[in-house]
């Protein structure tokens, strides 16, 4: 039987070797003395098994609540499981069980983070996976390979009408943007009906089509309950959308698998919510472990934050779940990072000289609705910056040779 | 226009007034700059509000990594935002993106945790709720009012036949059990298919029953995709069972109010993965506002820990998750307690003293199975303990005047 096998890092006061054993015990038969039935055959073939145990440095204070007596030495290590396939058959939300579950219960850790997991080629061979992954998604969208998708989110994200919010797009259409979002606060609300935004919306998207060739890609919102999400879903699609965004952390997992394997629309995965599970570095979820969990639920396109973001997060992370998601896990397929907060075209630079790709999707909000020449000169600066990045220019030099990124500069370079 | 309110426990080194409308704008139009289309009136209609600031202490080290320049104070408060009701019409996972989301990212906060939320009767009245709550679900397994249910979890997790397993349930059945469970790491295993355990475990229950007139209730974990869940649910309901279980974190919540809504098994909702979301004491959610998120999916039962419990959760939280639960909150209904965790009987004084309640499903699993009289032996004590707490006599009263429960103190209560 093949293995799965999850990374973690973990801080104890305990001995490293003896907690790392709690953490296997707790996730294949945990409880507090030993009950008939555990026969060491039955423990061999199910039990997890510590594969290794790399210690690293040691501090004063613990990270987190927890049981440590007298002891004030705090050990932290990466340390690695292992399972066997058995366990689980090829269920995900008992691996999501497994892998996570009662563990950041253990007083014994005043820190555990899932760090990453690895599964064998049978297993991950059961599911579709994404059905547009990246080239699927730039060729809906008519993007060419050497750019990255440029998109931009509808602001404000409550309160617009959907007349106003697809004149918005036409605008945007013109401009030449290639994707245009739902902000994830909006759903169907009160004066933005679901059923008529998309009507309207696509209308414009369509008939901009017909004259160029070109779809733009709206992600429209459709996270709610399941047969909400499937009618919306149909919506989109008979109105000839090829997209649909889900808020994957307050939607779930089964109902966004359920969803993604509808298989006419490309999946934007949105992440919000997932501050909670990993902005304390050593407690919850990394994004390789978190973004191959929504990868296995088959969304094309997933979150990432971006360089310099508007948030807490470093850029070191950034970069570290853009490469995640470009790395193939199943079949061979990478998904599109969506890159976003607080980019403005300025970022394109460290951006690509970091990650050397294009499989993006680069958005920008203000960055592009704010732009001193409007939205249209807001895309054509972040289409300038991508070109100065891959042609090897600096800013300064890409900012001289094009107008228009040569005003965002001026307007949101000192920020 | 009714409003959604929610109370955060929050830490900034930023003035509190600016952090708390930080956080309100967040989650109505956040981007980094002004743009068109944001009217006073939208903003004034749809637009989150601070309602109430209540500052705490103040420390010298941050809880989590934030941006703080040389600023070294800081301040705690609690504070309370509100939405319009028309911001979300009665979609959950957009409240909840609009509660959580992006939130966590904001450096503004070295701390952020969802303390609680309030919902309009008009929000609440839309949803059908737990199908069973704390009465229905006692009443399926003939428990009466004056006790707790008593339940018990197979162990080892995974690796038992369907047969054994069949077996144990005979032993307990007949040792007076009301409840037992599959562990949460079992679903559908290489040696226990899950219709194979489900038909071989409700032939012994129902034979039980036509003997005795009770059901035992078995909790069968069903977590998976959403087909799986539905054909195993019919697949329950088709054997005589009367509870389903689901590990709620990691299947999701449209899946779970999917399956809730079937409405016909009582839902056992795990909530393994918790302690990612809730151990640190300033970020992620607290049990009021978890629970009442689980409760609009329609559980029956939600796990609380347990008093003295094996994990690193103390009373005091443990206090207020059981009263969580036990308040009203759709159609003045309470959902069941699931008490679970290193608990023996010996913790039900305590329980009790602090609740004033029997209504809770009181789970023990080496406190009945290794118990020096066996399984049966194990039930009574458990039985027994509550007794004693129900009639106010101490832990030492009740054990002198109970066999079962002096045994379950000599060889539990030293630990």
């Amino acid at each position: 039987m093949e293995r799965i096998t999850a990374t973690y890092l973990v801080e104890t006061c305990y001995d490293l070797k003896e907690a790392a054993h709690v953490l296997a015990g707790e996730q294949s038969s945990g409880t507090f003395v030993s009950v008939p039935g555990e026969s060491d055959e039955l423990k061999a073939r199910f039990a997890a098994r510590v594969e290794q145990i790399e210690e690293l440095e040691s501090v004063s204070q613990p990270s987190l609540p927890g049981d440590f007596g007298s002891n004030m030495t705090f050990k932290r290590a990466k340390i690695t499981v292992s399972w066997s396939e058995e366990n689980f058959g090829t269920n995900v939300p008992a691996l999501v069980s497994t892998l996570q579950g009662n563990l950041y219960e253990l007083k014994q850790f005043t820190g555990l983070k899932l760090d990453d997991f690895t599964l064998p080629k049978s297993f991950t061979d059961k599911f579709k996976g994404p059905r547009f992954g990246i080239k699927g998604t730039k060729e809906l969208a008519s993007v060419e390979a050497d750019r990255p998708m440029i998109g931009t989110i509808i602001k404000p994200s409550v309160g617009l009408t959907p007349e106003y919010t697809a004149d918005l797009v036409k605008v945007l259409a013109e401009a030449g943007i290639d994707f245009v979002k739902d902000d994830e606060l909006m759903t169907s609300t009160a004066n933005s009906p679901f059923e008529k935004r998309v009507e309207m919306i696509q209308k414009v998207i369509n008939t901009h089509q017909d004259k160029t060739g070109k779809k733009v890609m709206y992600a429209y919102n459709i996270s709610g309950d399941i047969d909400q999400m499937q009618s919306q879903y149909e919506w989109i699609v008979k109105h000839g959308g090829s997209c649909a965004m889900i808020s994957i952390n307050s939607v779930g997992w089964a109902a966004t698998k359920k969803i993604s394997e509808m298989g006419e629309l490309s999946i934007h995965g949105h992440r919000n919510g997932y501050g909670m599970l990993n902005r304390h570095p050593l407690l919850g979820i990394n994004f390789p472990a978190y973004s191959k969990i929504w990868r296995l639920a088959g969304v094309d396109q997933l979150h990432v934050n971006g360089i310099e973001n508007k948030f807490w997060e470093s850029d070191d992370s950034v970069v570290r779940s853009i490469n995640s998601c470009l790395k193939p896990f199943i079949k061979e397929q990478g998904i599109l990072p969506v890159v976003s907060s607080g980019q403005w075209g300025g970022q394109a630079f460290e951006t690509y000289k970091r990650t050397q790709t294009t499989d993006l999707l680069y958005m920008a909000g203000g960055g592009i609705m704010a732009h001193p020449s409007g939205p249209a000169g807001g895309v054509r600066a972040l289409k300038q910056a991508w070109k100065g990045a891959v042609d090897g220019k600096t800013l300064q030099e890409t900012a001289k040779d094009y107008k228009e990124f040569g005003e965002s500069v001026l307007k949101f370079g000192s920020k």
